[in-house]
């Protein structure tokens, strides 16, 4: 039939002026049918060019995450570190990227699978197919790197860096990868989309990946600082923990609002598409994904927020000063715990979410002190304790309607069990926190372990009090000539360093 | 009817092949009309989808000025005030977020209205609507947080912190709210969109807000800086101004790049619809508005450009060097100026707009000095005043035909004295300058002025000198130790810091 | 005919049973017609608006390029020449507006053109055009400021500020636009794109620029840094090369995730389109120009990955250590290498591209030390040199079949010599890279001798060994008083730098 829309009336007039005659009717049919079937085709076209630009700029901005992370990382540690973390944050996106080009996304998604792992599309190939097309690829990517991101500022100021090389490479191509295919791929044995065979019937709404991602990068940090142990410096004798400030709280703002600014394009962005009818006939309502897409970014903005704010006047109680860098922290927390529930919560539901996680990350960041647990960016307790928090409050507080809209099958499957949706869908995110943290302590535990026993993973003390940059990575990040502070930097008296006017 | 595109032609041909059969001809119009239908709804979903993509992106642009406006802030302060400067901002947008969802939206945009302040939707209670969906909340909360921000540079480095929390909470939940209202909710008294009544018969075009944000931000800090005083060493004995240089120009210009990457958000974001033509006929013209959001993108950019170089030059020729942070404020000079008519201008006024914004910023900073105002960031002569240039200029040089495009309405309504269009639309934003001038006086003023009679407001002078970090906020932003600058930092001769090669 | 999708049945069926009346039977057609007509113009709507919110953000995003730039290029620099360097980045966007705006679009894109120049569009008059439109305008202008901002890295720390508005000019409004025109106009003499007349029947392949941007910049760059030989102290008295770090590695990773993140601006965006089918018919197939933008994101990720990779083994095998900022410099010369390519290859190709750009960026380097030019920047080995290479690379890897997709033309048009596409595509390469050279050369190395000659281009030595910070723009970009360093600022000891708990 014709592929185009052009409509003569001098060619139809013949066509539907036959009356009774077959032939004519036939080609009008024929005539018409080809238009509405063209007309179908360029919607499927349109489809496709408004979710790949919403799906490629989401990308983009989690990307802008890594920088985020860089940033955070950096003013969280002291100066003499601060090149040495910076590179793992880098080498994060560079080695994520080759390792899950060549085999990352296809564990993770290499559907049909065994429901364990992926098997298909290694190195790209097959690509692109109807079901995954490059910006896909693209976005799935940044969420890899992500993971590895979070490990790093747990084990930060004293690593090796060929330790570093080697979990990096390890998580993000391996662990991390089948973990997302579990609860992700649409035949991974956890998954919400599953045709079949669901688990408890419901399987783990894990939107944008409190588990996968938070939860993973944490639980992994947190054997890599227990294994390695606390800094140099940071418990006295009797075990007081003393503060090892970071030596900018300006990165860490600066990195705070980057991850705030990507997060939009890590939880709206997951929905993948943009161009879908909630409604029972297409035009037949103003709501759809884009408004799911949108009340996910309000979500994920109350909660962290909230968390805050919590974070704001708790830290106010309990230390007597308004704390910018918890509060960064509290905000981070707070996200970490959205980010599973995102698109299947009420914006007031959000609010309680980040409510409990200040609490939560204030909890765990006490008793970490009180075990002699030394994270420097707290990023066990925030992104392992906060996103363990959001696998349960998801647990609790889903929609039905929601979860209905945004994940399809069942009209009856289990939601949150405070909004009456039975315990199954809380105890199937109680299954996934018990499995990520057991596959991820047998796994990457291990890991750390064997590197530790080889002498591989930390560095000798006397580079560590010396700072890993000049022992490891060429020089400190940062250099003033004495030329420089003889004009100025740091000499004239407060009030009168400049009277130009 | 069939909410379906496929056409078989089997199923058409015994309709059309019926000739003077009523019943077949029914059934043939009923599948043709079906059909059209269908695709109709195709294309208001699409819209949806586009239009909420375009929205949705452009208040995460937004969102990405609140990191501009903390590392512009915190540039231009002094290091010991770093931490507080920064800590305003994230609270901006956090407790913001908090208060614009319980009821800042709900005051700005519940219509219907008594025309003074909106009543509905509080904690987004009734959304979705087809006339407000979650993208049009996000927009607008972005915009909410951006006003207070604005105020927390003009009084920066000398208030008490819950003083900070007390009007920030009421400008971003009451003040901003109301002001948006009265111009932006279809509803409001002054708005250019009311269904009759309006305003001169004109209403006000504040297309962004050069008044509702940037007025409204610029005079409530006016009147902070003035009931607070200048900061101690500002200005000697007999008045001479002593400039107190921000601790980071590397700030000041990071901050200021990221506001003007956000403003393609807060500029042409504000159609927040794309898909509309603006020709006769679907398809008859390839002008529309997006040609209109990339009309506004380029005046924007002209106004900004245009400020940044004029600045140059008047600085150059007044102090006697290039300078680098004055260029940065000349360049947000010009934004704030062309914010409020970006979208009714032609580009060529748009560098009018920018040239004279430029000397409107120098100008008032000139008399800020002579009265002894100390704004540490200059927000109330350049929001203030800018923006109420840019509100002057929309109503001299505002282009017919844009007017119309943009606001619809009578097409003969009101445009840019200028441009030939009369005296009523300028007459309508003298009294948008007076209304928003008194009305934040009116507010902020006395909620100062009784913090201040509270004792609330300004902190001690010796924790003035002492810095506000160290006194309120837990210690320094920045920290390095005798390890790092015995290791590099700051100790080697010029020129052979480092012989790595 | 009616410009209306609404079909009443009770309208058609008399039409549709007239039988063979002819007048009912026009009467039906032209209804029938009149309906698909206006699902005809609604689609090229809805084109506009979806292509124009992915070129508009794509902008942006090539914005924020500037920025990155300006971190990059402070962070390479010692702290006393940090206001001069950023200073020249935001001259040249505000200075690049008005000048692409006055003339330098029109000297690019003013077809029709005698395929050297263009010569229309001046002050974007005739703006906007069924062939350009406004958002186009933006994202060529973010082009063409990036092209200065290379330079401008060159020539840092020893350039006279009027030496440098100077150049600047001329390369934004000339010389960079007449370059465009010749490869990227439909009627330049080289583009690939020309009805007829093709050069080497194949014309150049410069998808986003390898040539004509980052070579051109950094051919400029070479001229102006030979020209005024190195900086005071950057090569021993025997020739022996002395690094001369840049202040802060910080804002060097600052910088370049900046340029990654805008780079998908860059490379993604160039197709200025995104809703296109490949397929055969509307909706015949999933693969469009939407995954030909997203190929472009994962071709443009790869390459930069592998480089920056590459550079973090090379460099620890030459240096000794893991060298952030190298691997910073070596992802970006990956993506200078494939940004001529990025839409024409396959992901494994990419992987080659940056693998070997990473090597010729070394190579380059070790060639600058031994003939002592001095790049603060390393811009003209990165940019010109990794830019050349991209631009052998394309001719080398060009697919056919993306080759036929994204540029048209006969099917059987030349492309990558090893693709087995012959030898014209390179041929007609190796002619882009002698005729930039060249072009550049005279114009920019003419310009940079006349300004020496003139005593306008080197700072005086004693300005130099000062800094410009002090003697030109009016101090340095970083104070801290004596007081905030009695509060804390780098005098504590280490690991009891703060005690709170």
């Amino acid at each position: 039939m014709s592929s185009t829309l052009s409509c003569s009336a001098s060619d139809l007039i013949p066509l539907l002026s036959g009356g009774a005659n077959a032939t004519a009717a036939a080609a009008a049919a024929e005539f018409i049918c080809g238009r509405f079937e063209t007309i179908s085709g360029k919607f499927t076209d349109a489809s496709y060019a408004i979710d790949n630009t919403y799906l490629l700029f989401s990308a983009y901005l989690v990307f802008a995450m890594q920088l985020g992370f860089a940033m955070l990382c950096a003013g969280s540690v002291r100066a003499k570190n601060t090149m040495n973390i910076m590179l793992t944050n880098v080498i994060d996106a560079a080695a994520g990227g080759l390792f899950y080009y060549l085999f990352g996304f296809a564990f993770a998604f290499g559907s049909p699978s065994n429901g364990f792992i992926g098997k298909h599309f290694f190195a790209m190939s097959g690509f692109p197919k109807a079901s995954f097309d490059y910006p896909y690829f693209l976005y799935q990517w940044t969420f890899a790197i992500a993971a590895a991101g979070i490990t790093s500022g747990s084990i930060a100021e004293r690593t090796q860096f060929v330790a570093y090389l080697i979990y990096s490479s390890f998580l993000t191509g391996l662990v991390y990868p089948i973990v997302s295919h579990w609860f992700w791929s649409s035949d991974g044995w956890a998954s919400p989309a599953r045709a079949d065979n669901l688990l408890f019937q419901s399987g783990v709404i894990d939107f944008a990946g409190s588990g996968v991602v938070h939860m993973v990068g944490g639980i992994a940090g947190l054997w890599g600082a227990l294994i390695e142990g606390p800094r140099i410096g940071r418990f006295e004798n009797r075990g007081k923990p003393v503060t090892l400030r970071g030596h900018s709280a300006t990165l860490v703002v600066l990195g705070t609002f980057l991850l705030w600014f990507g997060w939009y394009g890590f939880n709206p962005g997951s929905f993948a598409i943009i161009n879908k009818s909630y409604g029972t006939s297409p035009g037949s309502s103003f709501y759809g994904q884009w408004s799911a897409v949108g009340r996910t970014a309000v979500t994920t903005t109350l909660a962290g927020c909230t968390a805050a704010l919590t974070t704001l006047f708790g830290k106010r109680l309990i230390d007597g000063y308004w704390n910018v860098t918890d509060v960064c922290n509290g905000l981070l927390g707070g996200f970490a715990a959205i980010t599973g529930g995102c698109s299947v919560v009420e914006p007031w539901a959000a609010v309680i979410c980040g409510f409990v996680a200040a609490w939560v990350l204030m909890g765990f960041n006490k008793l970490a002190d009180k075990l002699r647990y030394d994270d420097p960016l707290e990023a066990a307790q925030l992104h392992g304790g906060c996103g363990a928090w959001g696998i349960i409050f998801t647990g609790l507080f889903a929609d039905k309607t929601y979860v209905s809209e945004v994940f399809g099958g069942d009209p009856n499957r289990p939601y949150g069990l405070l909004m009456g949706g039975g315990w199954r869908l809380l105890a199937a995110h109680v299954v996934q926190i018990v499995v990520i943290t057991g596959w991820v302590s047998v796994t990457m535990g291990t890991l750390f372990f064997v590197l530790h026993k080889l002498e591989l993973l930390r560095i000798p003390s006397e580079d560590e009090v010396a700072g890993m940059d000049p022992t490891s990575h060429g020089g400190l990040a940062y250099m003033y000539t004495e030329e420089e502070i003889r004009n100025g930097i740091m000499v004239r008296e407060m009030g009168r360093e400049n009277e130009n006017v």
